[in-house]
């Protein structure tokens, strides 16, 4: 029997810190052994996020393999690369490595530079490891094969329960977790998958063939990651087998690694929206963190500085009737809050890849429509507050027309411009950052001053 | 063996559903059955968003009840709302509750009036179905207990190998998919985990309680779904065991409901950053579309007449320095986007649990001195713009101070907001939306025409 741990949701408190902190200082080994022995893998992970480059290291020799290598998966890309810069080749590939899935291999493999990639590879004891490693390295990073691991249980047709069984065993040793038993051919070709329930509930003489099921669903190995994340979530899977451009069982994708890719996803457009060119967080450097907000707030302005060009362009309009610029902010924000409403609704659509079987007319038809009717009703708002509080009737026609049309407008835009950047390939998501934000602020200025020049003009 | 089928990735066309609106009308019951009966559960829920009430019902009934029972599980909640008015108790109760798991069950009749409710589960059969659904409805849907189902394979630690699997043989028949077998004690607490691997490798003599894996991770039913969702993520849980206060075993939620929660969780907080104060899609009715848009834009349009507000109690210094108008919609924006970079990254701190371990005070400081960066470095560059081609200098120099000031404002108004909301239970991802870009706007109008008032006056 293993020992008897139940793990308690861990909490990383400053005070846990700050012991830790203590104990590596005194070079107190027991003290920092039993101090995290008790942790999950990921939790240890967390707190490597909190050491430095030395303090790690020296944890990091006292955990058991295992954990040292399932604590080497967990961590998160900017942490483990520092850490494997000081690994030398021999103790990544016997400690680490060899005590890895090929998946979780493969990944930090893949992010050694070349030369120390073959010295790891050189040291690995186990054969096949080393040829399935090898395999999966030829591989995509966001494809399905970048994503699979090469352990599963894999059974041909022919033989029956009995021998089944004892087949199971002998792949026992290598697999960890066993989400689904996969039935092949001659050909290695995935022909169904053996629940537990049937190979508990069929006689032992009974032909696997006979009672598989064979409603499988697989992806092969090209396809991209979201793809796989979309069938996934879709069909409910925890587990996807990975085929060849002919069928052939090449591996298998599960559900966690999966969870990954969805949650990337939707960080990643989340982060365009929020104007953030990194993936950062509060706890990351303030270079870090201000290297990842500059570029959009130098776009902003940028933006800025073009929108004072159009209002200068205006500034003898403004100067006659200084009532003009009371509504200019008003009018380059509404402009800006349309257009994001819009395109992240086609962002998230295409994210989903749930844009429903409307054509682009269609679609376009649909946002004239709707930002006709929310442009019509704020337009009433604005005219009916500026009728009672300002003066002046021109004014109060410029903004309510202005208003009407730069809604539609960044609607418009909003719809499009995410459309085309997705048939050129280009991350729609893109649209949804302060870049097209800015060029509805200029626009919205620009409709806004045109439509009051000719409007006092004719007044 | 089952029908030999391979799901080939779906997806939806005009042409197919053209095809299938014609095979209703047309009343070729052969020809839907034969068109739908090759397509996977959740394509065809994907297929009913397109049809109207009559044309579902239609297709309902000629699908196969185990089929029609996935249907109805994987319908989105607006579909099935429709879809359960018009079907009658008992035919609901037989051809849909009693072919679903305990969970999927317990949603639907969750979302039952309570007269129907009492009376589906009046028509259920088996008695042990109808007793977990009715403690499931116990539990909140926002909570472990909310996303757990009661079908699991559990047995007595005190057991043999040959014991268990024929224990097992009994429970497979309730039990559609099993990852993981949970090890029980006499007051039915979970003491720990059975590997598919220990129970084929074992000798038929082995005492469960010997081989079982203790390490084991569970949830209280109490827990928040959220809650839940961070640590099947952070641990890589496929399955989850959820007990009661005392650890007794009620259920399990497994990763693909999850999944679920983590998406709606994302989608939610980008919702709330793109304006929008519904989940709608591009497929939506107008009338959705406009309602879910419009409040967002009218605060913005109440901010923008704030901001005309503010303006207007400065119009003299417009009057006299028409220049000043130039920077208005700059300035607004500027604030804008510092703010909402700032909460969100704090709103994604908060969402994956991982806030880091600094104060709030640390935070600040932190917040403090990026924004002071970005601040310094935007406000020469504007300064060097205005110096060239404005002349003149009160200007210049109103605007380069005014704009490091807003954006630090913005930056502190942003990262406190969120996390004073989540102190308060409040969602802090309410910080991104247009509520605090508008108040920046604001502020920062009113920052830039104060000191420009005051600088004005100095010259």
């Amino acid at each position: 029997m293993e020992e008897n741990i139940t793990y308690e949701p861990f909490e990383l408190t400053r005070e846990f810190l700050d012991n830790l902190h203590l104990f590596i200082e005194s070079d107190d080994k027991s003290k920092v052994k039993e101090y995290l022995q008790e942790l999950h893998p990921a939790d240890i992970a967390e707190i490597y996020d909190e050491l430095n480059i030395d303090e790690a290291k020296y944890t990091f020799l006292l955990l058991d393999q295992e954990v040292a290598a399932d604590v080497l998966a967990e961590l998160e890309e900017d942490d483990r690369k520092k850490f494997l810069k000081i690994i030398p080749s021999d103790i990544l590939a016997k400690r680490f490595i060899e005590n890895m899935d090929s998946d979780d291999a493969t990944d930090v493999i893949q992010e050694l530079p070349d030369k120390k990639r073959e010295r790891v590879l050189s040291y690995l004891k186990d054969d096949e490891q080393t040829e399935d490693i090898k395999e999966l390295l030829n591989y995509d990073e966001d494809t399905a094969g970048g994503l699979m691991a090469k352990e599963l249980f894999a059974i041909h047709q022919d033989i029956t329960i009995r021998q089944c069984i004892v087949e199971l065993r002998k792949q026992a040793e290598s697999v960890d977790e066993v989400y689904y038993i996969y039935v092949i051919d001659d050909n290695d070709k995935v022909v169904g998958t053996l629940s537990l329930k049937s190979l508990l509930t069929s006689p032992a003489q009974t032909k696997i063939f006979d009672i598989c099921n064979t409603d499988i669903i697989s992806v092969q190995a090209e396809e991209k990651s979201e793809e796989v994340a979309l069938m996934m979530q879709k069909y409910d899977l925890v587990a996807l087998p990975v085929v060849s451009f002919d069928g052939e069982l090449l591996g298998r994708i599960t559900i966690d690694d999966v969870v990954d890719v969805i949650k990337d996803e939707a960080e990643k457009d989340y982060q365009m929206i929020s104007g953030l060119t990194d993936d950062v967080e509060s706890s990351d450097s303030i270079y870090r963190l201000t290297r990842a907000r500059f570029p959009w707030l130098l776009i902003g302005l940028f933006g800025g500085i073009l929108g004072a060009g159009v209002i200068g362009y205006f500034e003898g309009d403004i100067i006659k009737y200084a009532g003009l610029a009371l509504f200019l902010p008003l009018i380059a924000a509404m402009g800006g809050n349309a257009g994001v409403q819009s395109s992240s609704i086609v962002v998230q659509g295409i994210a989903s890849g749930d844009l429903g079987i409307d054509s682009i007319g269609q679609k376009l038809i649909k946002e004239l429509a709707v930002s006709f009717l929310n442009g019509i009703i704020l337009s009433v708002l604005i005219f009916t507050y500026s009728f009672f509080f300002n003066d002046s009737y021109p004014l109060t026609i410029s903004v309510s027309i202005a208003l009407f049309i730069v809604i539609i407008f960044a609607s418009i835009f909003g719809t499009l411009t995410p459309l085309i950047l997705n048939r050129f390939k280009i991350d729609p998501a893109l649209a949804t950052g302060p870049f097209i934000t800015t060029v509805n602020d200029i626009m919205g200025l620009l409709i806004y001053l045109s439509i009051a020049r000719v409007v006092f003009l004719m007044f």
